[in-house]
């Protein structure tokens, strides 16, 4: 049974003014709420449609299509701010849900087990984001903060940050080092100046030939560059 | 001015059965509308929001925020089945939108001047495959086929038929022939098995340390393959 005021609830958490407000997101399906479960995070509410019936579980889910079974998750306690060791990655208002979910899952596939994004990113626990994620948001620390402090913080301790640029230099002949951070920028307007000044080593993904595209989707371009520093 | 049957006849071309009957489709926004201008296809009609009004241009616009001109193009003629000369891709079974639009872009991208598709991947033409192309669809060849005999031809004519593959052998220690094939599969299923038949070399990108990723998304994995095969 679920109640109407659970089931506005539920519904509320759409929006990332209530996620926030009550700490919890939703996610569906039967092979991201069976990592929900595992990922050591607190399932508050576990509802199956056989149980609530498909009514109420067409008016709790997000999706277009209803899956059978739906998580009310806590939301991790705020990450710590350190940067830890090995490659990590940055994201300079990355805006675009489908983008964040797919970066989560390339870091993910890459190794890379911290994702810093600046506080203007599309939110986590946007529905989109967790959908495309394909369960990689429960095995990456996501940690929102100040990009330029970080930067710093990265350069401090003599590890260096990489950017990519339009203008950049050949991402196939720098040497890049293992232990670095990688910002990448937003959609449409790519690193934002301020944080671009903290970058040390500017790298391009070169286009082939007479290529006329412009850019590359950042997601693309993330998978890319990631790949570059984890092939041997 | 723009007449009600003009306003139901675009509205009707966000269906790929009305736009198979036409041979019409949309593209919006100032940059992809001056692309499809000098792309050598014909426009068929030109609109502008200062022109038919900005309610007119709600009611025939497919985005959520209309842009202020919009496009209906004629599709190109059938492209020739015959393979091009240097390195080809072929979508199995493709069917999300954005990936498709999003690997059309890379393509260009990389320099494959043809994509091949098996005839169930998703319309070339769907708005939000145009969207996200981000005008790469006027560069890149699309050619839809019959995948088992495309491969057939590639391997008859000497040219190696690549795949990426969940147990495939190293993409980074494999030597690629850049006049060959690349196949990359359906986003839950991959590569069908009469296409994964015709395969000369399975290629797996690998995961880096403990990831616990089960795959990359398609878009991404076609971006790390392509840049391997590029790269000098």
């Amino acid at each position: 049974m679920i109640t109407q005021a659970e089931i506005k609830q539920i519904r509320s958490l759409r929006e990332k003014k209530f996620r926030d407000e009550y700490g919890l997101f939703v996610v569906e399906g039967e092979k991201l709420v069976q990592e929900a479960l595992s990922s050591g995070l607190r399932v508050v509410k576990l509802l199956r449609r056989e149980e609530i019936g498909e009514a109420a579980m067409a008016r709790i889910s997000q999706l277009s299509t209803p899956s059978p079974v739906l998580a009310v998750v806590q939301r991790p306690e705020a990450a710590p701010a350190a940067p830890e060791n090995g490659l990590c990655l940055a994201l300079d208002g990355v805006r675009d849900p489908g983008n964040l979910g797919t970066i989560v899952r390339i870091a993910d596939w890459f190794g890379v087990e911290t994702v810093f994004a600046s506080e203007d990113c599309v939110d986590l626990y946007n529905p989109k984001v967790i959908q495309s994620s394909m369960g990689s948001l429960f095995r990456v620390r996501y940690v929102p903060c100040d990009l330029v402090a970080l930067c710093r913080r990265f350069r401090a301790a003599g590890r260096p940050v990489y950017g990519t640029f339009l203008d950049g230099r050949d991402l196939y002949r720098e040497e890049l080092c293992p232990d670095g951070l990688v910002v990448m920028g937003n959609e449409a307007a790519g690193i934002r100046p301020e944080v671009a000044a903290e970058v040390d080593a500017r790298l391009l993904i070169p286009a082939f030939g007479r290529s006329g595209a412009e850019s590359l989707n950042v997601a693309a371009a993330t998978a890319v560059t990631l790949s570059e520093f984890r092939r041997r």
